[in-house]
């Protein structure tokens, strides 16, 4: 068969074009790709000069861009790998507050935090304010109500999107987790719950999807700081 | 064929020992049953003597029974219909707590609370306390934690049920209701949050299931009061 | 049993302080609700001064409604009720574009767009580019460019969501529909496509909530407007 | 990314205060925690003096754990561990029953048994009384009558809830275990019957859930026992 | 276009040969074919001799029928409509029992009863001896016992099939029926529960099959017999 | 709001273009749009010149259209409406089978039959040839195999289209119709067994979409007969 | 906790009587169970005299009982493990036939012919007679027409149910299997096919238990052998 | 027992006729068989001269086919396993377009590719043309357009083929692919989208059957060439 190309990347196209289309340049998704193509996709990236952020690495993928780029930084917890840097953490402006319910739930956080922070956002991340022992939600209110946008990052049963949708004006991208067994479905639950929440200001991503919820939320934070401003 | 009963109502088994071994009379499910059998299932328990509670009876059914029992009391939000007297109001003790979290909850929390009350449980209904706009729930707290049981009926992604078992030391029934649209999937969303409710002391019944949700309250609560101790 | 306020309104409590937190008032979801208590509902607001936005309402509920006020205005396409201004016409800011796939998503569609104005939003609402004819978004575009916000309506498959994320910088709330039959299983379909989209600066809101779609949309937008800040 | 909290134990807080709102200290889910996140979580609560009980604990936690605290106790087949006293055994009370239908759904019921007991409850664990062979449960009906609080533990399709609940007074706590394959589809199977369950009298937990059905097993036996008496 | 048949029944074959390869002849299904083509379906039937049993028949096609056929029979509850006769009466043989645990499941009872009389064999129909109140069962288990076949036909959880077929030793055909709500899903919940029943025995046929049940159980309970050996 | 374009048909962009781009005029789905809406879709298509086959077009819009085109045909079983001629009969090329496995079955295989008749091809449509009397299959095999597409419609288990591609060597595309109750689901049933059919040389459309299978059956058709070669 | 019962296996339940209620002994379900509580259950039923089949043992506790007991037989394939005798091969009665699809089916219809022959029948078991190649089960049909009970074997779309069904006048028992990937949905696709088989006799097992269709057929069978004639 | 048929090969019958009767001969599909089971059927379809082309082959059944043929041919990224040759390279005809949307579809695709190699058709594989840079699709539509029929490979939310299928005269068969997490729910996503695409020309195969696909794109493909006309 023809690949209809001659190249040596046969098996995957560079989306140039994608940061003039949409402000941001492409990110690379790692799952169901071989080692081969995920560090030929991510050389080719640099040698364009595009900024690359990594998604679901593993630790020997890691370990080879390390290997070829010093600037290469790996966070095993949220398994984000980048290389290269689209903004500096001098240029970071507005603040996105990232909430986590539980510790089981850092993951999925910590992969929105870094997320955020990677296209030019101020994150603040904050853990273990799950609905369960209401009052650590309300002791951390302040610094919730300072942000332009909230990520709420919650397994089980997802209430925390809700609740904090209801006590600030800033829009909450609801994130929901697959922590939990039996009835929580893999997050199914968290997520039926977060599309059904009963206040108004809430919108959601795929279960374990931080890379999605810390992108939105980063260009929602920055078109209120003035900047990523849609052609 | 035959229905190997020489009886007038071959098609139904009146439970007479229910009581004797549970503590409590049968109910009459009338869904699903013709208006004749429904009627000739609460002549019957009438005859021997029973205190009838039927739960989703129709407007017809009301109207048939009530001709017949001047005692007959009918509630068309929840659809029960109660035909002589298993505990009178003034012997009524203890206090469950039926909290609603929308006004589109009502019906089912009004059968749980209608349910308990036959029972022989006080009971107080707390209406429209949804986490959207959650001090409301403060504000009623004190009276909640008053209750010995607390039922929580919600929709949507029923998060009242894991809020509320944060705050109070009760167990807490949770009362999943069809309240919603799309991802509501008639109550399972709800049903499925409160089943991975991050809060523990919460346990659930089907979803629209007043009568159910009434029911194990007004068990747990005379526990409480030192009656309806099991044989 | 008592319900625990001596009010002519026990089955409901008007959130008054909704405005203060999240700074938009309380919107009234009426399905579930007798007409007699949507109706009640929307006097207390108006009588607190509140403007009123009801979702869900039916003929009867907006005849009623009529009247009694006349500044009530009455939407039957996507059941709109709105009674009083919350943002007056002249003073609506920003633009929020919501896309429509195909002319049976309109419903919900229009639901968006009504709510974003009725928020304070400038909206454009462009029909019927879904991307079988994949032409018609492309016409589109420079308007679509021109919003701060994207709403994208659609049902079956969803795709629209996808691919207008791959072209545009702004955020897009995607908004799946119920529109189709056999596997879209009442909008499920594009539901998850949505939720798995392939490219990033997507998320979504319950199927048909075209309420919810709307409200965060004129969110973000007055974000990027410098209003809307949170506190 | 700042975290807000200058503290070595930035990714959980400890609620201190639940014992205070509900009665009994919190415990700890230790699945999606690391072993250094989880082993953190407990010295801290023992460090504040709070008994804890952790669910879900590996092999591996089990033994950090034991080897800083000689007063740790570690359950294999439930994953149950315990740090401390919350109740001392002298001190329990009342009669919790605990029936597995089989022996596959000991893990679970044993889970609920002895966090009932770590709650305070006096508890009896009743094997193998599946509904195959029912001579089996009527044989120690008497012991399950003498109990305040009845837990039915059962894979495949729970009909032990059900039968169960037909013939004692007590409240039943059904708990849905994993046991079974194809269409037990993980339990769902058993969760579904129980919520569905012909008898009243019945709340459901989540599948697997032991610690959930022991802790509200132990809520409602201690109120019988004039104990836990809600504030 | 063309369908290939010249003949007045373009759209249906007689399927004259069933009866000599499967023993028995075709049923008429009537559930999405029009009046007109279920009538002309059945008078070709008759005019070829073969008795027919016409399933789901609403009453207006009855009373077609009946006008046609005075020896046609119809029953509203289970909605059978029969004309003609293939085993007189006094020649069942054999003894089916068909169980149903409560009034709600006679319809799928009735069908399943009125089947296997058609098909030839003695039926016996036991109502309302559902697991709720397991002594109504007891009462009955020596005409149960009697049985060559047992039919247990029960909505909600479905937990009539696993205890029966620990009580006895003829094989039990699980009729899931759509009694219930909420997580009753239309039957799903009894169908999964009888597929993973605990008790060995059990086969089960489609939600609402009382047509199905009836067959199998009497193929079954002639071979018994004698009769009915397969060619 | 605005809608960005100054026409009268706010609502709807006809895809001029579909012949050009596909190779056949684009159809109109009917569900969904207000009588209104479908009507003005259709005038302004014929004011175009352009053919008009519409879908699930309901009796009251067949009546409509047939006023103002005296060329327009209604299908009340298939509920179709065409509306000029794209392919006069004379032209009709190739074969196309379609299959129906039982009476019920019909209008979605019909509306194949007439769509694959509308776009050019000559088609055989073959009824009541499902699994249970396998026989009537083998009687028409010849004429299946005359056809160069074979569409195989059937609801409950589908089992038709497995057997149908065992036997020949055309392309079979399977239409999974909802008939059937219980555990059919709607078709859901009949697609999963489809989708999994044992043998190859199938492909399926969505449940009950006679009108994709009969548009993609003469597509492939005519490739045959050396017309609707692709661009 | 106590267990209530002075014992050394007080975590099972030998139902001894299971023969005298119906007429075969229990069997061990070894999923779930340690290897020291398959054993000892094992153990105790020998002590007992009671033939044992144990259903999904792996191969370390095969290996163990046949350390013990000489007369024990393990089957890799289909994970059965018996011993003692119940019924001696020469004793053997009647003829069940087994169907299997394909040879990827083998493990679940191994356990049912094994199962059956344990229990005292006669089985010829027929492979790879799918519907795909149709012929090679109709070369086959006079042996499986000369059973008394047909069990089809089949995973992926589990057509071979609903065609022999309407081949022979025998009962046939489907037994799905999880054979297939992607909508197969581990064996849901083939069980929803056969529940809804478009021919009367079929009546269906759990995915994957072929011991359960085996012990239905040798039920059956035997009937029809004028032995396990019901008490 | 007996398996009725004296050979070595009992459990699986070689498809002999298949090429006469489908014009394509049996295809091996090796999941669910030993290495013995599946070495052995390919070697007996060798030994009667079929060429063999088995599916989802691990590497272990590779190496001992090819040590026993050295025509084998073996594909670690499809998995593909070949002996011997249907159709020569040179002979092959026509055109295939095989899509993959992200280089993680890549498995699927080149399966589609290989198969539709095998069976006679030239291929053409395009990657990484997915939806989110929708130009990188366009810059391949002349290629795609010279095809016969397009294999659209995509997970995710799959909307590639909708988007292609508008832009095509060529059918398109959809390749839903298991890329993805959370509520891509292992590529139901992606196949629900497919079927309910908004543009007309798509049919569907399984989940991640890129075999299945390639087969029938195939069957079309020569069709259009004048080969593969059916009998």
């Amino acid at each position: 068969m023809t690949a209809g190309k001659e190249t040596d990347l046969w098996y995957a196209v560079i989306d140039e074009e994608r940061q003039d289309r949409t402000g941001r340049p492409e990110a690379v998704y790692c799952e169901g790709k071989t080692l081969e193509q995920a560090e030929a996709v991510i050389c080719r990236m640099r040698e364009k000069g595009i900024p690359v952020l990594a998604t679901r690495a593993c630790e020997a993928l890691a370990l080879r861009i390390r290997g070829r780029f010093p600037d290469a930084a790996y966070d095993s917890l949220s398994r984000l790998l980048s290389v290269g840097v689209f903004c500096p953490a001098e240029e970071r402006r507005g603040l996105v507050a990232v909430l986590a319910a539980g510790t089981s739930d850092l993951p999925a956080a910590r992969e929105a935090a870094l997320t955020a922070e990677f296209y030019g956002s101020t994150v603040r991340l904050i853990c273990d304010v799950g609905v369960a022992g209401i009052h650590r939600l309300f002791e951390r209110l302040p610094e919730i109500r300072a942000a332009r946008v909230v990520v709420a990052a919650a397994g089980m049963e997802g209430a925390l999107a809700s609740v904090t949708a209801g006590l600030v004006s800033a829009p909450v991208i609801a994130l929901p987790v697959s922590t939990g067994y039996g009835a929580a479905f893999g997050g199914l639950s968290a997520l039926l719950g977060m599309l059904t929440a009963c206040a108004p200001g809430v919108s959601v991503v795929n279960i374990d999807n931080g890379f999605g919820a810390g992108y939105q939320a980063s260009q929602i934070n920055l078109l209120g700081e003035g900047r990523g401003v849609p052609k």
